[in-house]
């Protein structure tokens, strides 16, 4: 049952000086492919974004940038060819197409198995399928955070407050439900409050999860302010491209349900925006803690 | 980490025979508690319902009852001593009182520790409490399932619709989920479409969670009527007083949530009307298979 493998480093840091052409960023929504765009841009490596019409912001459109739909991959490997891209970062938060709605280019349709293999399987299996995909095309996949090393939590009380010895102990069983549930490729998050599992997340994300949360302590069902968020990728997830993020709306929203703090598993989630972030929890009361994690 | 103990079997079946008193029904919401007391009457044993006063339905009163208000376990008490009755089942949902807002009779102030016990922790913990604090009183405590077994769910197809194997294997994939997540006291239920974990129940409750299924499927992320609720006992839950209960309402959201079946441990859950079950699940064309788990 319990076949935990220790997490390979899938990640190599600062990989971003090595690359032969310039960096493609395929973007779905958030701010953070611009967020990323600016961070290798500033060190001089030139970037290509493409975004994924209906998923990315309009905001990409400052950088050098191609729009495509899904279903356009052969717009997609035309354009690296013709820029001679073969280093590439996937961000941004995604819906999963309904793929009787996509229409396909001939390229895409070249590589039907591959995106028939993307409707089933949890969302680990897909990724990995994914960066499978790429890297068979000739491609390198580089995480968000190799590329942006700055954007990762670290170790340590990021905020004002520090937790409670309750509140480490409730991030200890919060771990541990993220853990098992994360060998079963479910889930990111969970929240526990007073050694009770409210929430623990899975297709409906962590924004949903929170607001569940918000919702059942109005209900009478979880009472004063306590609880902790704790978020972490899964074991063997794939960090290059879906690794766990968390900004100022994240803070919000943990706020919002009535949470004491949010825990982080320290240099594997991606923070898009610190200072807005930090000062969030400050503002509020929360604690924000990045903790090296066993996954 | 895996201290998975093989599950003691807490029931053992048809005790009701073995009653010297009547037997204390103590009723929280919906209608199993009558359910409960009709079954247990109708073989000649005699009952009084001790209704919780804001979670029992009214219903009760047509059987020997008296209202309890929360923290009125002196009153509970006093008349079990009167009637004679050391035999008790409890049954139906409650919410977890706020104790700040309880008023405690002298008999519950003398069980002060107890009662604090109940504020903190995972549902199990609380539940074991509460069996084994009623045991430390001299009383025995009963499963529904002993009392009334033709209320359990047997093995095998209910329904007229049969699983498909891509659903079989989307139970396999359920039933690992709340098995792994029992081992941490959490949830009892979770939805599986595709290979893929779309919700786990935690501290919202099996309604919640369809419902939250129904929104994922609206919003595009989850379609076609495909996925399964698989519902089970935590392993080592102390089904005395916590069995998982199914009955038409959960067939309704499985439905409205495009769900093609659910899957039960048999003879682990109560199905509280069984011809208005089995009725809403053909009428939807759901399946409804009882399944003998290794929990």
């Amino acid at each position: 049952m319990s076949q935990r493998q220790p997490a390979e480093p899938v990640r190599k840091p600062h990989e971003a000086q090595k690359l032969e052409g310039p960096l493609a960023i395929i973007a779905g929504g958030g701010q953070l492919p611009c967020v990323i765009a600016e961070s290798v841009s500033s060190r001089g490596v030139p970037i290509h974004i493409f975004g994924i019409r209906g998923e990315a912001s309009e905001a990409i459109e400052r950088f050098p940038n191609t729009w495509v739909k899904w279903g356009e991959l052969g717009k997609l490997f035309t354009t690296c060819d013709k820029i001679g891209c073969r280093d590439l970062v996937i961000i941004g938060g995604v819906s999963r197409p309904d793929l009787a709605n996509v229409k396909f280019d001939f390229g895409a349709i070249k590589n039907l198995p591959f995106i028939i293999s993307l409707s089933k399987g949890g969302d680990d299996h897909v990724l990995s399928n994914i960066v499978r995909f790429f890297e068979s095309k000739g491609f390198r996949v580089h995480g968000a955070g190799d590329m942006a090393p700055e954007l990762l939590v670290g170790e340590g009380n990021l905020g004002k407050r520090t937790p409670t010895p309750e509140e480490l102990a409730d991030i200890e069983i919060g771990l541990n439900v993220v853990r098992e549930l994360g060998r079963l490729d479910v889930g990111q998050a969970a929240v526990v409050a007073k050694s009770y599992v409210l929430a623990v997340e899975a297709a409906e994300g962590t924004d949903a999860m929170l607001e569940r949360c918000a919702e059942l302590r109005k209900s009478g069902r979880a009472r004063g302010r306590t609880g902790v968020l704790v978020k972490a990728p899964k074991p063997g997830q794939e960090e290059r491209i879906d690794m766990p993020t968390i900004g100022p709306a994240t803070v919000q929203r943990a706020a919002a349900a009535g949470l004491a703090g949010i825990a982080i598993a320290a240099d594997r989630v991606l923070m898009a925006d610190r200072e807005a972030t930090i000062d969030a929890a400050n503002r509020n009361g929360l604690f924000l803690l990045g903790q090296k994690w066993d996954l």
